[in-house]
């Protein structure tokens, strides 16, 4: 059995002095990480923590929320971090399935607490990572912990429960997927291998901390010891500036917040010569921005993630030697690469039968670390699990060298006619027309053909295009019945997620209320 | 859930034209290797193999074996690699402790079987990995696979058992060792993190393969797609011609075999400029060895594995950067190094305490692929995992900067006068003499003492020393009561194990027999 909390004891046993974060000008090392854990976690044991109890965590990324993750895991509880841009009846709704006793929670968002617990029954406890309430009953973190004697770790791991992340919003309502103490550690170690992570890193975390991506870079820094920097808001002039003065060696990044910084650097030369390792995922990213990043940061290597929270989470990754744009190893730039050692994918039909390469079918994956399910949901866990391989709810093929291409997401198929349509596919060719700055397309109801292929365009700043220009290119590449029956342009960016993925639902919306 | 075969499935996937083995000029793909596998598993199943049936394997190191490994747990058997200087009667001893039911094993050994058939009635069914001798019912395995069709992997992975490894030796009669698949999948990540190992290796594999050093090598070949030279006899001068011709880049050596090979470059010039990395292990290693073998080979890094069986294998590695004589971090080659990542080392004394950094007591491990424990030995099994930990029998400590010392096997420990002293302290003390070549200390009968201090010692070719100096050289170094009280000197080298540790047993049993 390994834990989470062993992983810590290992940091401070063997870089007891090394440094394990830095935020905002503030260095803490691994011995003083371990005993500030040890003492929050007291805390919440004296709060009545018992072992499998679920406390929440709100708030955004600083070396406190890092210690306040790791002392729910050491007091034996099961970490629940909140996604920041959830509202409160949805927060409210999250700790309420989650059955969450305490509720951690940035000074900043203490105006919301009234709210959260008068829909949050189960809630018995909030403490505060900044300063407290008094008057209010909350207490702040800090200065209990200063108050309170190092407790021993709880006697969890392996496949104990470590975390609960509630998969936020582009389909449906949240669920809490599970993952073990042994999930993080074994996929931390996958995750290593894959790019190349190692005990003398300076790793940025500007990813949320409430979401997988920066979870994973967090808790990995107390497995591999490397030193993390902690950055809250993102300016891409001011993270840049960090990232030069800190010497940061690798990021994590997600697409958007990579294009930005490209955007930054290309007007402003700063030099970042320690960036060994860019790794990016979480939402898909367009070629042209690739290859803008490319030329934007040459010495630095581009691995790209392909996971979801329920893989555990990582999955695929596309290795650095295939981001370049000539020699042998080029062209494989669209491709999510290859699966991650101690990770199967297969291409199911939907009777679960294997497809061949070259055949699209269900992206599903067996693995070391994939999430036994969801908190609560026996039904939507069987569902994701059928035929014993977890379904990604991606549609893709493998290319005859084992590489794999995500087309769409299953739920973004557009059935014409009785013929499926990845949207994907049909956003790919109107990209390519240099007017088009964002492209989503969607079905939309239709007496006809059931749904027809709408586009929905916005385009650069001062650029122009006309709809049968866009017509053509797509006629040049694709079947007749892929074609968009419609186009719409809009000047105001598209619905997002956190990490950049557009929300179709929304963009669907009003079609399907007005039928 | 994740296994062996859905590691080979991935390497073919990824790597179809890739060699996976070099054995004796024949080149083999991973797409080949797979092919092979699945023809042989159809023959362990048309044999009557079912899933958790044992399969023992008998043979020296080739890419036949290789395969076989692959095919018994591809066939969702249980894989027993024997160990080959085992004797007739130890053999049927594992056979009969396992109930295996079918024995692969080399041409060489036929003439072996008709003993080991008579006395292992489970034994069902005998296959020859060369020719088959079909007047004694004994086929080949190549001929059998090759009228066979191709079998789907049987569903098995995960904490399925993968292997039985009977540990032959040291101490009392051989126990098999429980590890699963994701025992093997697991640590060979934490292994390959720890010394670095990537896709692109030409992995010598030299060390037996039924053994876990050469075992863990050669499955580990299908998880990360490199390739294994195989070499079945040791030569030094032979086998450093073949790491020239054929690039090796990695090489994993038990130490007689690395002093061995250091010995024969001293007279013979042979540059290894691919050679990237020794690791080694599975014996200790003295410090002149070690800088012998830095002095041979200035332009490989060498990383000191400390592992055992039971623990999966792999606990803590010696960094290569650590292997240096001078400058900071000089100083640490007597030094087992520091768990690796997923591994958590106590030092515990005899009421399951955890003792401080520097004080000497049980080395004990909980991590990620410990083995389950012994087949068919429960009070063994809960013996070694007392107080929940992992008990290696080695006597060892941490120093205040977290690197581990192995000081002796725990019962090498002799106690005189109710003191407790460890055998290789006394060891280092004589070794330091430039006469000596070998040197083992024991308890033997002291009606005083209970036991006294013998020390045996083999000098190097035309050297000679006297017992003052070597007492003196003691005296200088050891407390009163660790002195030895006895010397004698021995002209025939030690018996030792496959691996190069010495048989104290061997070497104490006639003065206890005596007394």
């Amino acid at each position: 059995m390994h834990s989470l909390s062993q992983a810590l004891q290992r940091a401070a046993l063997v870089k007891p002095d090394g440094i394990a974060t830095w935020f905002n000008g503030r260095e803490t090392t691994w011995n003083q990480t371990l005993e500030a854990v040890q003492r929050k976690a007291a805390v919440l044991q004296a709060r009545g923590i018992r072992p499998n109890d679920r406390v929440a965590l709100l708030g955004g990324n600083s070396d406190e929320f890092y210690q306040s993750l790791l002392a729910i895991i050491w007091a034996g509880g099961i970490a629940m971090p909140l996604n920041m841009r959830f509202a409160v009846p949805e927060i409210a709704y999250c700790l309420t399935d989650s059955g969450s006793r305490i509720l951690l929670v940035d000074e900043e968002f203490l105006d919301m607490v009234p709210g959260i617990s008068g829909s949050a029954p189960a809630l018995e406890s909030v403490i505060s990572l900044g300063k407290g309430r008094p008057e209010s009953g909350v207490d702040s973190f800090a200065q209990l912990a200063s108050q309170s004697e190092p407790a021993a770790a709880a006697e969890r791991g392996g496949d104990d429960i470590a975390t609960l992340y509630y998969t936020g919003g582009t389909t449906g309502r949240s669920k809490g997927v599970i993952l073990s103490h042994h999930d993080f550690v074994v996929n931390s170690l996958q995750w290593a291998l894959a790019i190349g992570v190692s005990s003398t890193e300076r790793n940025l975390v500007i990813a949320p901390m409430f979401h997988l991506v920066g979870g994973l870079n967090s808790l990995a820094a107390a497995i591999f010891t490397y030193t993390l920097v902690i950055v809250r808001k993102f300016d891409p002039g001011e993270l840049v500036k960090t990232m030069q003065q800190q010497g940061v060696t690798k990021a994590s990044l997600v697409p958007v917040m990579l294009d930005m910084i490209v955007d930054w650097l290309q007007t402003h030369s700063t030099p970042l010569p320690a960036l060994r390792c860019i790794d990016y995922g979480g939402a898909p990213m367009s070629e042209k921005g690739l290859r803008k990043a490319l030329a934007a940061l040459p010495g630095t290597g581009f691995y790209q993630v392909y996971g979801q929270t329920e893989g555990g989470p990582n999955i695929c990754v596309l290795d650095a030697r295939y981001h370049v744009l000539e020699g042998p190893l080029a062209g494989r730039l669209r491709s999510a690469g290859q699966p991650i050692n101690g990770v199967t994918v297969a291409i199911l039909d939907e009777q679960g039968h294997e497809l061949p390469q070259g055949q699209t079918g269900e992206i599903c994956v067996r693995g070391l670390t994939v999430s036994r399910g969801y908190w609560n949901l026996p039904e939507e866990t069987a569902a994701a699990h059928k035929f014993g391989w977890l379904h990604t709810g991606d549609a893709g093929y493998f290319d005859q060298d084992g590489f794999l291409y995500i087309v769409d997401r299953i739920k973004d198929m557009i059935i014409t006619g009785g013929l499926n349509v990845y949207s994907a596919e049909v956003e790919n060719a109107i990209n390519r027309h240099p007017a088009v700055l964002q492209c989503a397309v969607i079905g939309i109801p239709s007496e006809r053909w059931g749904e027809q292929i709408h586009a929905i365009i916005r385009l650069a700043e001062g650029a122009t295009v006309t709809e049968d220009e866009l017509a053509n290119l797509c006629r040049a590449e694709l079947a007749g019945y892929k074609l968009p029956r419609s186009y719409e342009f809009r000047e105001e960016p598209f619905p997002v997620t956190p990490l950049g993925k557009v929300l179709k639902r929304e963009l669907r919306k009003p079609y399907w209320s007005r039928s």
